[in-house]
């Protein structure tokens, strides 16, 4: 919380802080969320059971709001969250998340940014689910990130690493190093330098709209 | 935005105000996203384009907001709002959302509150887009729904319309119907008044286990 001034952040720790350990739990899946967290310094991992195999859903980093599922009525954990190094942590129930907001706008406002960061991903990946076959969805993950950049004399240079790429399209890294190997090898992009490059949108645009008949010809959206 | 009294409203809409007649379109997907909106009276509905089919996303109510993701740099609109009435909204930029925020933590609290409801509604989907067979994907969507609920003598009561369940559960009415009319002949569940009642919670646990198993043999998670 950049936003919070030293004295801030001293005070409000002496009256919310709580300290844990490397490996420690901070909360279980499926009890009752009673405290939203601001993770203040180190790293905690979220877990989640999916049918007995364990699946960890993301890293969090000093400045993450987590478990705010709290500050909703009556709700229970979706996750596990586990302290992957000693971390420190406010822990806010609703009300003083409340009071918290109303007492420093900066604050309230990077949270804001965050929810809605955290949505629009979300928002991608089930996007991105709704599509059955997986080059489809790397595809469409490649022509979302395009958004907003301008083209190079080459095409679109993407800036991102296979790990990241994986975790915006919402498959394993192997799968994903597949579909990009493909496309690679059908002059839909180069990489070089750790980039990915992009030289021709439209024939992007135009395959993903044939793997999309394809997927119409085995019957269609789920 | 009940949070604002009658005549912070007036002085909100007098500069920063626009008004829709029904069939207005508000913004196009693809567009660069310059205001978030909030929406005064009336009723909005996103839409967005995939594969040349338009999808209806949701229909949005007063309270509230939209397009927050012009909240985020250089960001791209995922989706298009079309006024379904005659409609009211704020249109805020970036910085003027700030303002709004620190001046009202009222709405700041009541922002962050919506934020996090789409956010877990949007994760509860993309878990159950995870999920390969429709019955599982309606079967932990029933366990979720009784979390925070008191067992009455006949079991967990669920007030939920098949439109409503249909929505948690991200299929369609008939899809999740048939489901539901599955787990009625088994003896999971009963209907009665417009109620699902699950009078035994753990034989729905090791039905999901089951289902499970069975997808694995089928080839795992994709």
């Amino acid at each position: 919380m950049q936003e919070l001034g030293q004295a801030d952040r001293q005070r409000l720790f002496e009256r919310f802080g709580r300290s844990y350990a490397a490996g420690d739990t901070i909360y279980d899946e499926g009890e009752s969320a009673e405290h939203c967290y601001l993770l203040q310094d180190g790293r905690v991992r979220l877990v989640k059971n999916i049918r007995g195999a364990e699946r960890s859903l993301t890293v969090l980093k000093p400045g993450d709001l987590f478990g705010e599922d709290a500050l909703l009525p009556r709700v229970r954990r979706s996750a596990s969250a586990v302290a992957l190094t000693d971390a420190q942590v406010l822990a806010l129930d609703r009300r003083t998340f409340g009071v918290l907001l109303a007492g420093n706008p900066e604050v309230a406002s990077r949270l804001v940014e965050q929810l809605v960061r955290r949505l629009r991903h979300a928002e991608e990946q089930l996007e991105n689910a709704m599509l059955r076959d997986q080059p489809s969805r790397v595809v469409n993950t490649l022509l979302r990130l395009t958004a907003g950049l301008e083209a190079t004399s080459e095409g679109y240079v993407l800036s991102i690493s296979p790990l990241e790429l994986s975790s915006r399209v919402g498959l394993d890294v192997d799968a994903v190093k597949k579909a990009v190997q493909q496309l690679r090898d059908g002059g839909y992009l180069r990489i070089a330098d750790e980039k990915i490059i992009l030289p021709d949108l439209d024939a992007l645009r135009q395959l993903y709209q044939l793997l999309g008949m394809k997927e119409e010809v085995r019957g269609g959206f789920p």
